[in-house]
Parts: structure tokens; sequence; C-alpha cells
């Protein structure tokens, strides 16, 4: 019989969250699953680490339970260096990241804890996906999503990743029925207009919150943000190599090197 | 007379860092300079932003100040947001990010706060530059970068930069008349390997630092890596469009949509 595979699991939301509960349950049903995610909500840290501060960790799951829970003083990406360096006594087969309460399609991939952590993942060699739904909601319902992760997970564990590559899955607010299947496509240009909610302290001192409005500037029928607007999930491979390589040859028509 | 340009300056070691007072110097000899930084150290923050907590300014120059100083109690991309957003009345003709102390090359740009303010303004449609110095050290000696900055800053006001590219310059700790010159270079593919020190609190809790071991795993001569290794400063540019084009063919070969 051939060997369960070993699944990390992680999320930005906190491991008390009903994204990450989801998740874990789809886990279980693929492979040995080890739980190492933040003690409190990390939305929007990106790729944060910790290197002025300590980091704790805490067991919290008990000696019979089916699954190995620990959680984490840190940021997502703290998670995944401790898992792996600290926690874990091989590799892990995959590492899965979410199911996010929001959409991290389009920019928010820059800006998500979720999918940082998946990346972090990538960097360490491997291969990794992050999981989100379009719904903020606490109580969103995340039953719909679950035959397609599960699929997309035994994909990769099935094909592998290229090398580099980690996949970053955004799933519609829809029913199962009413999903018309999954897409690979491209990040789409879109940006955040930021408009920030600006207020007084009850001592009269000026503060700010940051809100904004999500504008998608790009037509493109071949985009996550077309996929998910069209009820498709999007599957986006995403890599960590943020050279602009097409604008090489015209930085190198500039004359850096010429003395005066 | 042409109007000088409007430069936004913003770091992630904080207002007060020696890096940022000489990114200021060379600034104020090119243009208009208005600094809207972090009011604390925010090192390794990388795309970090604040959503669940509220966002304070504090203008820290004076009236007659030739510079307009703002220190902000969040994220060096918190910054941005707000100076673009909230201060300034009008878009920047530049914005730039540093000097950092320490290296922002190869796979530190995904970590980096300096870099991740950057590639913000980059998002808003900025021309923006991170700049790094190879010296961790609070007192290290900027004075042989501040030429080079002063030739990339002047380059890029005049070119200008592809759309969705920002560059992430690095520049060796090495005396002026070492530096060899300027390369446009990729990112280098390379890793921290981490270890973890594990400590325990006075009463007996174990908790960890982060730290790691650099490792290079790129023999190309065409990396940052090299070219800060052979004494010339590094620029690679960056974009904030995270597709892997190249493993989308791979991915529609999957059975995603079979039935099953």
């Amino acid at each position: 019989m051939k060997k369960r595979p070993l699944i990390l699991v992680t999320n930005d939301d906190g491991i008390t969250a009903p994204g990450i509960r989801n998740l874990i349950e789809v886990m279980q049903e693929i492979g040995e699953v080890i739980v190492v995610a933040p003690d409190k909500p990390q939305s929007a840290t990106g790729h944060s680490i910790t290197i002025n501060n300590t980091l704790y960790l805490n067991e919290i799951s008990g000696k019979n339970d089916a699954v190995k829970e620990i959680s984490c003083s840190g940021t997502p990406v703290d998670c995944v260096k401790l898992a792996v360096s600290e926690i874990l006594k091989q590799k892990p087969d995959l590492c899965v990241s979410g199911i996010n309460h929001g959409s991290n399609s389009s920019i928010n991939v820059i800006y998500s804890g979720t999918m940082s952590a998946a990346v972090e993942a990538g960097i360490e060699g491997i291969p990794a996906i992050g999981f989100s739904l379009l719904d903020f909601d606490w109580n969103a319902d995340f039953s719909p999503s679950k035959k397609f992760i599960k699929k997309i997970a035994l994909e990769v564990l099935s094909n592998g990743l290229p090398e580099g590559v980690v996949l970053n899955v955004n799933i519609p607010k829809l029913s199962e029925n009413e999903i018309k299947g999954i897409k690979i496509c491209r990040q789409a240009k879109a940006v955040w207009q930021e408009k920030f909610d600006k207020r007084k302290t009850p001592q009269g001192r000026n503060y700010y919150w940051l809100t904004g409005e999500f504008v998608n500037l790009d037509k493109g029928n071949d985009t996550d943000e077309w996929a998910l607007e069209n009820g498709y999930i999007s599957i986006v491979p995403v890599h960590f190599d943020l050279t602009a390589h097409h604008a090489m040859q015209q930085l190198n028509t500039w004359n850096l090197n010429e003395k005066n």
C-alpha cells in the first residue's frame, strides 16, 4: 500500500477559523495532516516574518487526536518556517493554506498572508496551494468548495508542480451545482483605490482606517477575475522570481555607467 | 524653468534611520521632497498592510523646514497608501524607498518592507525604486552610495519605467572607487536555510528566534548576487504580476474538469 502523503495545513485567519477547519477535513481524506497556523488573525500580513521578536508554539491538540495541531504566535510565513524547520521530521508532500475568508485573486495575492504562506512553502521546495473563498463572512458556507479542493490537491499530489510554482486558487461564492468548472488563469491587472476613513479619537486626535474599492482594469477573458465573475474556480500559477525579464533590454539602453 | 519633480521618500527601518536620512539628502539635490515613513523599525514586514487596526500620522518637521516629514504608525506599504491618498495633493513623480540597512537582493525582495513600499508605489502607477546597502550596521557608511543613487534616480526621472516595473537596487559595501559600475540583473535563485535559535524563558517555556543562513544556489553571472559579489551595483527590474506564465500550458493538461 502506498504511504499516505504528509500534508501541512496553515492559514492567515488563525487556527480557529472555520476556513481552516474545513480545509483540515478535506485533507484528512487524502493524507496525514499536521496543522501549524497563527494563534490569531493575520490577514493582509503579506510575506511578513518575525525577526525582531520571539516566537512561541503551542500544541493545542490532545495526544489521541487524529490531527496534530500547533498554534504559532507569528505570521503565516513564520508558521511554515517553524513547521519545516522545528516541527516536521520530514519535508511534507504538500502544503495547503486557507481556506481564506475572502478573495485573494488578482493583486490581492501580494497582500495575502494565505498566499504568502503557500509561496514560502514553494520557496522551500514543497508543492503548495492557497485556497480562498469569495466570502468574507466568518460563517461562510465552505461546503461547496470541498469537492473541488480535494480534486485540485489530488492533481498536485499526482502531477507535482513545476519548480518554483505555487497555485493561487479562488472559489466563487456559489453552490456546488452553480460552479461551472476550474480554469487556469493569469493574474488580472486590478488595483485597490484607497479610501481612508478619517476619524477622531475621543481626545480629538485624527486617525485613519484603511478601506478601498477594488477596481478591475483588465478586460481579458483569461484572467482570474473573469473566471470568478463567470462562475469558475480560478487557478493562477504564481512564482517568486519577481524579475521583470521583459524590461531588462530597455534598461540596458540607459547610460548608467557613463562617466560624468 | 522646468518644475522640480515631487519625490516621495519612505523606508522600512523607520524615519530616524541613517539610511533614510542619506536618501533624503540625495533627493533634495533633485527635487521637492516629502517623507512619509514608519515611526518605528518595520523590517521584513513584506507587503503587510494594516486592516484590523487604526493608523496615525505625525508631522515631525517644523513649518520652516525644507522637507516635510511625516511619521506613520503603520507598515511601509501603509505609508505609501496614506501618502498618496491623504497627504500629497498630486501624484509624485518618483517614490524612493531606503536606503535599507542590509541587502534586499535575490529572494530577500519577497520579505523586504523597503521593496514592498516601492512595489506599492508601482501598483499605484508611480515610478519607484528601492535602495539597499549591503551593510546591516546602523552606523553604516552610506556616502559611497550617494553618487550612484542620484544617477539612477535621474535616469528613472528622465526615461520613466516600463509600466508595472519597479527597480530593486542593491549596493555593495565598498568605497566609491571600488564600485565597478551598475548592472541590470535578474533575481538570483537563492534561499534562506532557517536555523531557529530555541531558548527557554525564565519560567521554562520554549521560545524561538528566527535566524538562518543565506544560500545562493544560482551559478549564473547575470544575477544580482553575482554582480554584488563582483563589485557592481545590481538593478533588478521587479514586477507584481506574479503569474508563472510558463506553467500555464502544463497545468492546462491536467484533468481538472473531468467528471468523476
